[in-house]
């Protein structure tokens, strides 16, 4: 019923999209039929009373007889979903469904969609902590910075899985990876490199950690207010801690100011670059453009300065997709049973995205295909080799 | 690692009920592959921001393009796991797993276990209500009496989405789907029987309110310290309504001198039932005896005496078990779109589960076999039909 309007068409008859959600995404299949009263007795009482009582004696033994190690929450509280903003836990649902496909497709693990209907930290910090013994990692997506910074940092604090906030470090890890392969095909070492990062939201932020752990040279972050830097008295603590970190030269102004003579410009924010300010960038520069779907720098105008240009759209060269790291990297965690992801496990990851694309390297393919299936294993094995 | 002694031998090997559980026993599946590009822009970014965003202006949307509506979560905090009591949650993880199996093969409803790091009935509430808008219905399952009653009832109160207390009301179905078909068998009608209840734990509560709300003459309830009666100065504020509720005749002392003349034994309590007091019973008396895996009553001893005997056996006649009410009681609901479980929609799927039997009817066949395909079918439209 509330598929058709009154006079009985389908008004989301023209749109695929629709057509791929109709129903979900998602099923949970059962390993094994029941078709016979012993099957019943061996999956469900008596004989799983057996089990139950074995883990109980020996909990260790969760991780051989039940799911959860196998099975990964992607938790949302729907407040910064895709470019769409704040829209709910509901309306997030297809994201997170989306992603549980990926975790499947890519990694071979189950993942769950669990959308919450508050967006306070500390329910929110109660409520994953309270589920948590039935999953074996938490995706945490799609929360608003700077929420998402105190969520996941008290999550991780308090549980013994592993625990990661992909908006955050999937893209990390993404961007160090063609960032990676960008300065080699342009011969530069990333100790060589100025980064201009547009955006001190969750991404941004993220970018900018795992950069510096790389050994970028200099990095200058920007947010709606301009250049971030110590003498600002507007910053918030994460902020703050990018201020400190960040910005060497002592920059202020605005993120056009940033990019003159800068290598690399990574945008994270949305919105409109001009194209002055791309020309004024040094020779052979990089540029990330990662708003989707409309990217911060406008490709084509983009390629007339720079030596490399990476967009996350799929229609383009050079996607910069989350799911190069995610899947991978969970799987890499579990497998190794780790009980945190750490930033050498990160590291590692992006690496390894960075090395499938091996002497194929070009200036077009700097990042593999987010269908290539040799990342997600080659991911997964850096990951625990980390651990 | 954890499966092998020091030998390499696996010391699960001998039991087939590990095997089962080897790697947990569900999977979550995408119900479309993702093999293209255009498939990852469809199921995922660009073309789920559509779907999202259509949502976010039409909330019921989410309906019919997520997959909320058509997944129950399991909900546990391993309280009150089977026979087993307090096991904690990893424990009580195979046990959800398999409620997760039956409601895909019996319902074809995908399920998801979630088990709780705590036992704090404000917590739970508060965790469960969190995690509400990720599905179409609440199964709990396996929490401890008393705290099972506030719980499910503040859920009831505060979710539009049908919350169900199995071990209470999945329970309470089957049982009066039984009694209805064993009073036929015997010539009776509910308002004839005098019916004792062991128990006044979950199912125990559960079972008098349906029997009374069916028009059962008069029941007796005991629990380990005798009848409950108004005179009794111990009651918790639910055995306090049972003592209210039944007891007409005002009985005190033991479970074992209600027994005497008594129509109907119903046994959810564990413990052992000498064969005098069976003896003592009405003649053509009805002994459910649903202690599992060693019943109450030993059925052949019962046998002597009673005209129905059930207990909750798979390897024998009449058995008792929740699976024939709530995968079809949580379908029905979520068809219909209901917003709670009703009374009214309960004693419907009680009364479809005893018309499954139908003219087939005999004592030791007064309730269909767990497996039999048409009782979730039958039960789903009466208890749409009743909502």
């Amino acid at each position: 019923m509330l598929s058709r309007d009154p006079e009985g068409a389908d008004r989301f008859a023209d749109d695929p999209a629709f057509a791929v959600h109709e129903g979900g995404k998602l099923l949970v299949q059962p390993t094994r039929r029941i078709e016979s009263i012993a099957d019943l007795a061996l999956t469900y009482t008596p004989g799983v009373a057996r089990v139950s009582s074995a883990i109980a004696a020996e909990p260790a033994l969760g991780r051989r007889f039940t799911w959860a190690s196998r099975v990964v929450a992607v938790v949302s509280d729907g407040t910064a979903v895709l470019g769409l903003g704040n829209i709910g836990p509901v309306a997030a649902l297809p994201v997170m469904e989306g992603k549980a496909c990926l975790f499947r497709e890519f990694a071979g693990l189950s993942a769950v969609p669990i959308v919450l209907s508050t967006t306070d930290p500390d329910t929110i910090v109660e409520t994953v902590a309270a589920i948590a013994p039935s999953f074996g990692g938490i995706n945490l997506e799609d929360i608003s910075a700077p929420r998402c910074f105190e969520i996941e940092e008290r999550l991780r604090d308090r549980l013994s899985i592993p625990v990661m906030h992909d908006d955050q470090h999937g893209t990390a890890i993404v961007v160090l990876a063609a960032l990676r392969n960008a300065a080699r095909c342009t011969g530069r070492r990333l100790s060589d490199l100025r980064v201009v990062v547009a955006g001190a939201g969750a991404a941004g932020v993220a970018c900018t950690k795992i950069l510096l752990e790389a050994g970028v040279g200099d990095i200058c972050v920007a947010d709606s207010k301009g250049i971030v830097h110590v003498g600002r008295g507007d910053l918030t603590a994460v902020k703050q801690w990018v201020a400190d970190a960040t910005n060497t030269a002592g920059h202020a102004g605005t993120m056009i100011d940033a990019l003159a003579g800068a290598d690399v410009y990574i945008g994270l924010s949305g919105g409109s670059v001009p194209e002055s300010a791309i020309a004024a960038m040094a020779e052979d520069c990089i540029v990330f453009s990662l708003a989707n779907p409309i990217p911060e720098v406008d490709p084509v105008m983009a390629a007339k300065y720079a030596a490399v240009v990476a967009t996350g759209r799929s229609d383009l060269p050079n996607q910069i997709n989350n799911v190069l790291a995610f899947p991978g990297v969970f799987r890499g965690a579990i497998d190794a049973g780790a009980t945190a992801i750490t930033e050498e496990m990160k590291l590692a990851a992006a690496t390894a995205i960075a090395d499938v694309v091996g002497d194929d390297l070009r200036a077009d393919y700097v990042v593999p295909s987010p269908l290539d299936r040799r990342v997600a294993a080659a991911v997964a094995d850096a990951v625990a080799r980390a651990t």
